[in-house]
């Protein structure tokens, strides 16, 4: 997707270097500023990861097979290949596109000759991000037809009101996002959108949201978290589309602290809430949303804030409350199955209940 | 209620000066700095009521009142005091009680000799303030009932989990609070009390919730706005206290934005919901609360945010989106009756279906 009208990836592989590297978008600089970060290690790109450089459940699939191809280019060997994937899946625990990438790596790894793991690596890393990128394309033509739908109910020049949460943009991805997908795609078959942006506390992604939709060229409006039940009552919102972290096999779907709160809402308003995920974000062992572990991050997420000083330009983080502050910031929640009109995937729009029917379908 | 240590209310009249000036503590300086500020003209009241330095329903309310007195004490006359009380009405929008307390100022100046109206003034407005010391109190002991049955049913040494939203305490009155008087009661009768305060997005007067326990040595944990269902979800919570700016006949609640989400999540989760409401916050003129207006604030208290540098500690604010960002700030929503449990009041706790019967206690 664009930044600044020039076309890039989150992730992506350096050019002409050897040993190679590998470089990302360093998230934690946005949306105040764009750099990007050279990756030479397993254990730096599981410190990317955990520290959020690289976000969002689809990207950290994709990080996390990148980086066991680092490690396999390092030492090829099955013990280091176990340490760096066990180091890297422990690096966020919600997401399950994280395993799931490491574990794939692993396997055609392992499956491989030792001198010929290194390369082996970076070309199934690059197939993973291919593949992403792929699924992202058709996450967004499915959902697309959700917007087109209502689109074609409303009066001629009347936007179609989107509300998302947290950041399941292109940034959560290789390219196109998940949530987003079906926006950009709306969007560039000229259908008119307008999206309602969750800012997102204790991070704020629906910034980078709101970034991605500016480089876009899509309005949209920001909105503090409490806000999105309101707008809904007062019929604002035509639909909701989320992300999600992982969705368990009866079709409850862990995503962004928060989502829960909307889904409710949507659900008490009559208004149609889509979770977008890929396939490889669906867990088929799980057989309900209770059995997703929940990560809880740190207090100083709570208890400081991240901006740009308003006379310098700065970045600069203000605290909110003294240190010693007792907090609790689970950093996911679980809407039950009940609340989700459909699961947009790569193979078109489930209910729940139909999604066992996709189980064949993953490997 | 304690700033450290020492007893406090949020208005007062300077004792000896003539003419007679107003002190309040300014809200805006909390929780970071505590200092108070002195009002001297009716002008000067509406420019702390709508900037905040004063806030809470009924704080504004008394607020209100006390700017008649001033702008009787400057100019009784009858065109004076009706361009007073218009200009005070109009410095926020949601809240009954500032239209209440300001129009009972105005009836009973105007019943006054024009000679008689400064002192009549002062004494009305202090009258008016200790019957919201008095409603507080009253709110306290028969909320603390709901704490106290709950206590009653755990296991000793258990905590009773409370979740409030917004600032509904001490500071938001004269004194007591209205959602955290009954914690506040429940803690002085000894009964074990651990809050989970919303931070409450986008002026995080969760902060002021967190300053007023920490200074009484009532345990809470601080989380944002996001979190709350998801604690309901675990469990976590026994019962949601919240506060309310204007309810309407039938029991529909105007709050806090946000307040409806945390209703829906109570409710999805079987979490007794309580709105503690003075009797002045309910406006029997209004048969539901899609009549109550919803104020619209700056664009700025979602693209910016206050605290503190930690280098200096001096306060500071940053900004979190580029300034020409579309936002919308609602700053109140409306929690529809079906998921209030019950409206805790000065007579005592009552249905929303009941709320009728209090019609007549109204003057």
């Amino acid at each position: 997707m664009l930044v600044n009208t020039k076309s890039f990836r989150t992730i992506w592989q350096v050019r002409g270097t050897a040993p190679i590297q590998i470089e990302v978008i360093d998230q934690t600089a946005l949306p105040h500023r764009f750099s990007t970060k050279v990756i030479t290690t397993d254990t730096e790109m599981a410190d990317a990861i955990s520290t959020m450089v690289v976000r969002g459940a689809p990207l950290i699939g994709v990080a996390g097979a990148y980086g066991m191809a680092l490690a396999a280019q390092l030492d090829p060997s099955d013990a280091n290949l176990k340490r760096a994937a066990a180091m890297l899946v422990s690096a966020r625990p919600t997401a399950v596109n994280l395993e799931w990438g490491v574990n794939k790596m692993l396997a055609a790894l392992q499956a491989a000759p030792q001198d010929q793991r290194s390369r082996t690596g970076f070309e199934f890393a690059a197939a993973i991000a291919e593949s992403d990128v792929r699924a992202c394309e058709l996450l967004g033509h499915h959902g697309a037809r959700h917007i087109e739908r209502i689109a074609s109910g409303k009066a001629k020049g009347q936007p179609v009101n989107v509300l998302t949460h947290c950041n399941a943009g292109w940034l959560a991805t290789v390219d196109w996002g998940t949530a987003l997908a079906p926006i950009f795609a709306a969007h560039l078959k000229g259908i008119k959108v307008h999206v309602y942006v969750d800012e997102t506390r204790p991070r704020n992604q629906g910034l980078l949201t709101a970034w991605e939709l500016r480089n876009m060229g899509i309005p949209f409006t920001l909105i503090v978290d409490n806000a999105g039940g309101h707008l809904m009552q007062q019929g604002e919102i035509d639909l909701c589309l989320v992300g999600s972290d992982r969705t368990a096999a009866n079709g409850d779907v862990a995503n962004k602290i928060g989502t829960y709160l909307k889904a409710l809402a949507a659900h008490d308003n009559g208004v149609e809430f889509y979770a977008v995920v890929p396939i490889s974000s669906i867990d088929f062992s799980l057989t309900d949303g209770g059995q997703i572990p929940i990560e809880n991050r740190h207090s100083q997420e709570v208890l400081a804030i991240a901006g740009l000083d308003p006379l310098t330009g700065d970045p600069s983080t203000i605290t909110l409350a003294p240190p010693d502050t007792q907090v609790t910031n689970p950093a996911f929640d679980v809407t039950p199955a009940r609340l989700v009109t459909g699961i947009v995937t790569e193979f078109g729009t489930f209910s729940p209940d139909e999604l066992q029917s996709l189980r064949t379908r993953t490997d």
